[in-house]
């Protein structure tokens, strides 16, 4: 009997209730990340969101960076989360080996998608003569304590006879190395050729890079559009899935829940009504602008609606790479209409009116057909 | 290489000891269910036992319900837990919607078997002008504190806004509607065509219904008999094996345990004598009747014989879809009578009389030959 | 989508910050094994190292068990864990009982390896007239606490009315036995003919032994060589991967770590410099000798040293069946000359000196060519 997707997740994720949500009311799922003061290094920046910063979080983690030109984030690994990444600005390069010795560098435009998994090492760099700014989500809240192994950290603390004997070479040639972590590393901009010490790549199986926004729209609706991409698109993604959602002005994300994966928002763009429905009675709406986050806790109901006057972008990452939703009116579709009028006292005409089908992203006006695509 | 189902399961189940289990005696593992008082509403009823009625039953809680006719309960769903359900008396609808959009409306009579996956939508009816009386397990101990999503509870605390903007409808539609959550809806008996709202049911991969009573029994004996269904048999069940266990009366379902699960009982007639063997001296028998439950830890040495002068039957349920058992005679008659007989200060003789292959189910007489399937 | 081994892993492990590794300073991860005082039974004993003996220790426990000629330590299971051994001195012979029925009875040498999946009941007895001495290693740093089920424990706190009926026989036939745990079971020498109960072995389908050391090591280096054996080469050991790592004086099993596993290490012979970096300026360096243990966390960084006057062995478990390591001579190496030079302020002609490939063991003088095999 092969497993699915559904079966590893099962068991195991949130048996037991976190006491966080399991009190009266629920707490705050908002955190205002891009007005967080973070780890500033002239104009390169990292503002972080764990469960130090958001404690609802626990599932998902997030990071905003910006890099100035010549600056990398430091070559390091994450002994505890994937890392999943979403380019805002500016280009990107990165360089990544992996345990069966593949290594890959890649460039990233604005619109691309990188993932690294668990404990793989890697680096990234602003590339070009203007900044970058890009999203990390990571697939465990408590990554960034204790869990980021950074290499001058490492070379830092190491005897130098330890690494002259590691690398066949003099003790002198590790004098003077940085004895503490770098995180920033002040350099040159990459070159064009970005040739490794061995000279040759060796290819890993499957590839760390994935065009998001080069594709067509997923899914696309009168007031709203999706692009998705978890492990169907893109093999390596076994732990997450991304998504950009636009939404035109009065645009709703309707009422919906993952059954397998908590979901972790970002808004790129707009204002947000988010709304939270925990059971028990228990229901919370935010407010988010521009540079905030949000955290959904799997299986909890949600909706998202842009109540600006503009189109919006949000980035959203779930910690699962097989993506799940059920939406209300896809839910109240399956349903016939007694079982409905019974629930809500209300005659069986009533509900004969509702959606046929998932409204997906509800428009504006409340009215007409919703699903193009 | 592929998994089997085995490792999923080993590394993170039950790595860190449960304190409850931890001590010089082994604490309660006997509930009496059908005594409770569980929340009542006229003739229904649903009776729960998790880890606040059995403080050792981590792995699966229990519930037995009872609708009166024209009682549904409510539409919801669990973010924590799957379902699985056998019905003992009545008939029953159900109505469930999954990730993927499929629906699937089904009618089950006494002996069948419904598995909802963990975050599926559904809705369990009584059909006909008869009461009925199920039992549902599910395979997270903790499921029922802040786990059960009604869509009552949501859509009374959505704004009325909302739910227009999402349905394409009026405002007014939704005036009037539950403000908390309904649980038992009390309405017309189901009748005969239950049409979704969409006209068309898009049939899931994998149906949610099993008729495990209609089978012929999987394993036959002198006195007593079982029917078991794990994901071999019924795919969807991927967390969950059933276990149907009749007993005469004198039978002994023998002594064995479980590697992969921990298991849940439910009394459905007869009275019975269950030992619970846990390590370190450790041993405790309880005395079951009708309505009662029990649970045995994963691993656990155990045994249930019917003590009473009538046949009798047990539900089973295991949090594992692929069933994993092994009896004490097995074992026994897998080793040599020379071990044996050093182990124990006895000839090897005496092994040589014991059974040559395992007993499952002992008869009363303590003689003969008994496996006949 | 199938999942990979990675998958099952990823979301579940290490996930919640342990305290233990969350302090200022990196506890202490040694622990001198051969020289606690264990339980011991005349000549035959077992020294155990869980969580008691080294708190860091929390995915992998390690038994040293010593069994003179004649002792057999008892039918048993762990509920808890999965048991993977390695035999230093003498034979060995093993029962296991799995939970399809399947049995079998092996012999084993020096060199050999076997393993047993959790819950699966088994006895392992000293073969001829000279004792013996192996490594057992479990994949649950809590193993030994309430986890382990011995036979005679259970039959012992039975009922003789209830073991009469389970095995059909007469209830004299209990009378004497065993009141609590043999352990250490006294008898006889095992005979050539080790024949079941049931007077054949039903074959399991993936059987539980491995001849590791009568391999070619399958990694040759100029001053040491590896045998390594997971579940490509051993396909029932899911849960866990066996290393044995010979070093010459000088050699140095160079800086790196395990994306996906804890390791546990036991030195079989010689003088050894462990280095363990745990990220936040956290380095910490143990000297192990003979009969000492250390565990390196999952992610860590580590190498092994030799730093005696003698060619050495250290036995290494991981747990899983899927192993993983990056070198840092490899990530170096897939990392372009500039980038390197940046991040250590020294000029890219230093790095271009640097290996091409990894090192994996690095010769006591530190130059040359390195990896042979």
């Amino acid at each position: 009997m092969p497993l699915t997707g559904n079966v590893a997740e099962f068991p195991f994720k949130n048996n037991v209730p976190d006491p966080l949500l399991s009190g009266k009311e629920l707490p705050t799922f908002k955190f205002a990340l891009e007005k967080s003061a973070g780890k500033v290094d002239g104009g390169s920046f990292g503002k972080e969101a764990t469960v130090e910063q958001l404690p609802i979080s626990k599932g998902i983690a997030g990071v905003s960076m910006r890099l100035e030109p010549g600056v990398t984030r430091e070559l390091h690994w994450h002994a505890t989360a994937a890392e999943w990444a979403f380019v805002l600005e500016g280009r990107v390069r990165t360089t990544v080996v992996d345990p069966a010795g593949g290594a890959e560098i890649n460039d990233f435009d604005p619109g691309d998608v990188w993932y690294f998994p668990r404990g793989h090492a890697h680096s990234l760099a602003c590339l070009d003569e203007k900044p970058c700014h890009f999203i990390l989500i990571f697939d465990n809240g408590y990554f960034s304590e204790f869990g980021t192994f950074s290499i001058t950290d490492w070379l830092g603390h190491a005897s130098k006879d330890l690494l002259a004997k590691n690398f066949g070479q003099p003790v002198a040639t590790f004098e003077g190395i940085p004895t503490k972590e770098a995180y920033f590393v002040h350099g040159r901009v990459p070159p064009a050729d970005a040739v490794p010490l061995q000279g040759v790549l060796t290819s890993p199986p499957l590839t760390h890079k994935y065009q998001l926004l080069a594709q067509e729209p997923h899914s696309i609706h009168k007031f709203g559009r999706e692009w998705r991409v978890g492990a169907n698109r893109f093999p390596i993604s076994e732990t997450m899935t991304g998504v950009v959602l636009d939404l035109d002005p009065g645009g709703l994300r309707e009422l919906h829940w993952h059954p397998n994966a908590d979901e972790w928002q970002y808004v790129v763009s707009g204002d947000y009504s988010v709304t939270l429905f925990g059971s028990h009675g228990r229901y919370r709406v935010e407010t988010l602008g521009k540079g905030d986050i949000a955290y959904i806790p799997q299986g909890y109901g949600h909706s998202i609606e842009n109540i600006g006057d503009k189109p919006g972008r949000i980035l959203i990452g779930l910690n699962t790479g097989n993506y799940q939703a059920i939406d209300l009116s896809q839910w109240m579709a399956g349903t016939p209409s007694y079982v409905l009028a019974d629930h809500f006292g209300k005659p069986q005409a009533v509900f004969e009116r509702f959606p046929k089908a998932r409204a997906f992203i509800a428009p504006p006006d409340g009215m007409g057909q919703r699903e193009i695509k």
